[in-house]
C-alpha cells in the first residue's frame, strides 16, 4: 500500500523547525509494509492544505497529516478537512473531558480556544489524545484513509502507536521482517568490501541499507519473506561477528552499563581529551549509579598529577599524549575508585595542539579490567566532535567486549 | 520569490535517513528574502523526478534538487535533468581533474563510475564541488532556475553558500534583517506573557518565531525593513534583558569559556546527577583547556566522601540530595583544583530515586565565584535526558551571569 506524510507549518518552510516526524513516521510504516510514496511539507494555507490533500489522494491511498491542529489562529488543519469532506464540528464531550482534566492537573483554567479544540468533524473518526488537547482524525471515503495528527512529536508518535493494530488489521497487513544491525569500529567503506559477497548473492526481496553516522554503521535488513530473512539475517551476524554490537534501538551505554550490571561489576573513568563525554554516556542510561563509581576530567598536566597521581617524569619523559600515560591514568582511576574496570583517555582533539609524533587526531585509550591492562591507539579524523564521539563509542565497545570475555 | 525544495532518495521514504537538508537551505534562504512555498522528499524513480520538476516549475521559479548524484546505478538526477532540458552529457576537465585530485589526496584510483561524474549537461552551469566528486548544476529555462547538488549535506552547504552571492545578485535581492535572540531560564508560555504587549504592538513586516527545545527558548525576528527590525531588536533586548545569553550561532558553553578566558578566570566542576555532561558541553569548546581546570563525577555517597571529602555527617544529616551537600561539592572541587569558579550539582534526575521533600526532579547546584558561595534549587520535570540537559544549561547560564557581574 502506498502511503503520503504531509507537515503542515510555516516554521517548517521557514526553516526554523526541522521536521522529525516525517522520518519516524516513514519508518515505522515502512515496518508494516506500507511504502511512503512522498513527503511534503507545505504552509498553513487553506488553499494549499486543500491541494495538497486533493493531489495526494488522487496518487495514494493513506494519506497522514501532522499539524496545524493548535488552538491558535494560523492552526487551520480542521477547517480545512471539515471544507474537503464537507462536513462540521460537533462537540466530543470525551475530548472535553480530557482537555478539562489535564489543565485541572496544571492548574491552568480552560480557555475558549482550548475548548474549541473539542470540537470535531461529525464524519471524522476521533482518535484520542492522552498525552495532549488537539485529538487526531481518521476520514476514511472511497477506500481512502486521511489521517491528522498533531504536530507535537511526543503527542503525533503516542496517537499513532495507539491506532497501529488497527490500520495493521484494516489492510491486512503484515509487519515486515526487519532488524538493524548496529556495528561499530569499522568504516563503511571496509564493511562495503566485507560484505560484497553476500551482497552480490543476496535474494532480491532483501532490502538492504546501510547508514553510517560517527563512529557507527547500522545496517537495516528487511523482508516480507520470514525465511529468506531469517536466514539471511543469521549469515550475515556470522560474517560480521564481534563487530555487531547491538540491535536496533540498543545503545552502546545502555549495553556496557546492562552488561555491568548482569555481571556485578563496576567502572571508572579519567578523561582528558573525551572531556568527560563518556561519563556522560554512561550516566546517562538510568541505573548507571548502581556500576558507574565515578570519574574525573583531568585536563591539564599539573591535575594529572596533582589529582590523578600521574607520575611527573611519566609526563616528562612521554609527553602527556602517549600510551605511558594512558597505562598509568587508567591504572589510577581504578584504584582510586576500587572498580573493576576503568577507561582512560588522553589524545590530541584538535583543531590545535598535536606533535609530530602523534598529531590532531591521536588518542590513548588506557583500560583496565579485572584480568589485564593495555591501551589501545588510534587516529580518528574530520573535527573535534566526531573525534570525542568515535573516541567515546569506541572505548564503551572497548569495554564491553572486555565484559563479554570476562 | 518563492522557491521549493525537493530531496531525492529511497533512504528519506523509508525512514532511514533524516532529512536534514531541506531544513538547512529553508533557513538559508529565508534570509535572503526568498521563500520556500514547498518542501518535497521524492524516491529515486525517472517519472517521479521528471514530474516533480514539472510541477514545481509550474508553481515556483526557483528550484532546488537535492541527492541522486552519487555514482551508483540509483543515482539517476542528472540523467533525468538530461531528459527535462532535452540535453545531454559532455565531459567537463575542471571536474574530471576535482575527481583525480581529490582520489590522489587519498591514495585510491579513480574508478569508471567516479569518472561519469565529471560528465556534465551541457547546457547547464556548472557549479565546482571542492568538497566531493558530483558537481552542482545550475539549469535556467524560461526565467526559472532548476539548482541540482549533491546530498551530502557537508558537500551540499559549501556548494550553495559558493553561489548564494550569485542568486542574490541575479535576482537582485536583499539581505533579510534576521537575527535570532537566544535565552535561558524562562519557560516559553512565560516569555509569551512578558512579550503580549510588545507582540501586539510590533510591525505587521516584523516576523517573529518562538523556537523552545529544553532549558532554551530562541526568538527570531525578521523583517525587510532596516528601521523597524533594529528598533524592535532594541525594545525586545532591553525587555529581555538578562535573560538573554547570545545570539545567533552562540552556545553557552563556548561563551562561558570565552568569558572565562578573556577574564583569565578558571573553572572546576563536581557532577552527581548530571554525570558529566556539564564537563561535555564545557569541553567540547575548543581551547577549553586553558580555563577547564577539571572536574569529577561523584555518583555514590561514598565517592563523595572519600574522592571529594564530602562530610559523612553532612550527607547522613542532610542526605545526599541536599543544598548542604551541593554548597560543599562546590567548595570542594574548587579548592581541590584551585579554580575561580565551581559548580556542583546533586539531584535526582530520575526515573528512580527521590524523596517527599526531593522528588524526582529536584536539583541543587552549588555555586563558587571568587566573591560568593550559593546553592540554587530547581525543579525540572520530563524525563532524564531532558533533566541532565536543563540542569546543564542552567548551570552554565548561572556561571555566565557571575563572570559579567565580577
Amino acid at each position: 500500500m502506498n502511503a503520503e506524510i504531509i507537515t503542515i507549518g510555516d516554521e517548517i518552510l521557514r526553516g526554523d523547525t526541522l521536521d522529525t516526524n516525517s522520518n519516524w513516521l516513514a519508518y515505522e510504516l515502512s515496518k508494516i509494509d506500507i511504502t511512503v510514496s512522498k513527503i511534503s511539507s507545505i504552509s498553513d494555507e487553506k488553499e494549499v492544505i486543500y491541494k495538497s490533500i486533493r493531489n495526494s489522494l488522487s496518487r495514494s491511498q493513506f494519506i497522514i497529516l501532522t499539524g496545524g491542529l493548535g488552538p491558535t489562529n494560523d492552526d487551520i488543519t480542521k477547517s480545512v478537512l471539515c471544507d474537503y469532506f464537507k462536513d462540521h464540528l460537533v462537540l466530543n464531550n470525551k475530548v472535553l473531558n480530557q482537555i478539562e482534566s489535564l489543565f485541572k492537573q496544571f492548574n491552568k483554567t480552560v480557555t475558549v480556544s482550548n475548548r474549541q479544540q473539542a470540537f470535531v468533524p461529525s464524519k471524522c473518526k476521533v482518535i484520542h489524545n492522552k498525552w495532549g488537547t488537539a485529538p487526531g482524525m481518521w476520514f476514511t471515503q472511497d477506500d481512502k484513509d486521511v489521517l491528522s495528527f498533531p504536530g507535537v512529536p511526543f503527542e503525533m508518535k503516542n496517537i499513532f502507536l495507539s491506532i497501529i493494530e488497527i490500520i495493521k488489521s484494516k489492510y491486512k497487513l503484515k509487519s515486515i521482517y526487519n532488524e538493524t544491525v548496529l556495528t561499530q569500529g569499522v568504516a563503511e567503506s571496509h564493511l562495503f568490501e566485507n560484505l560484497d559477497i553476500w551482497m552480490q548473492k543476496k535474494p532480491k526481496n532483501l532490502k538492504v541499507s546501510f547508514l553510517p553516522s560517527a563512529g557507527l554503521v547500522k545496517i537495516r535488513l528487511s523482508s516480507r519473506n520470514k525465511h529468506i530473512f531469517k536466514s539471511q539475517l543469521s549469515k550475515l551476524k556470522k560474517q560480521l561477528n564481534d563487530i555487531i554490537y547491538g540491535f536496533n534501538n540498543d545503545t552502546l551505554q545502555q549495553i556496557v552499563v546492562d552488561l555491568l550490571l548482569e555481571n556485578n561489576k563496576t567502572i571508572a573513568i579519567a578523561e582528558s581529551c573525551t572531556g568527560g563525554a563518556i561519563q556522560q554516556l554512561i550516566t546517562s542510561v538510568s541505573g548507571s549509579s548502581k556500576c558507574f563509581k565515578g570519574g574525573m576530567v583531568v585536563y591539564s598536566n599539573k591535575m594529572k598529577i596533582t589529582q590523578l597521581n600521574i607520575k611527573q617524569s611519566t609526563i616528562k619523559k612521554y609527553r602527556e599524549v602517549s600510551k605511558q600515560v594512558a597505562a598509568e591514568m587508567a591504572r589510577n582511576i581504578q584504584q582510586k575508585f576500587n572498580s573493576d574496570f576503568s577507561i582512560a583517555t588522553t589524545g590530541f582533539a584538535g583543531p590545535t595542539g598535536g606533535t609530530k609524533k602523534n598529531p590532531v587526531g591521536t588518542i590513548y585509550i588506557g583500560i583496565v579490567t579485572p584480568e589485564k591492562s593495555y591501551v589501545k591507539k588510534m587516529q580518528i579524523g574530520l573535527g573535534r566532535d566526531y573525534f570525542i564521539r568515535v573516541a567515546s563509542l569506541t572505548a564503551l565497545n572497548i569495554i564491553r567486549k572486555e565484559i563479554i570475555d570476562l
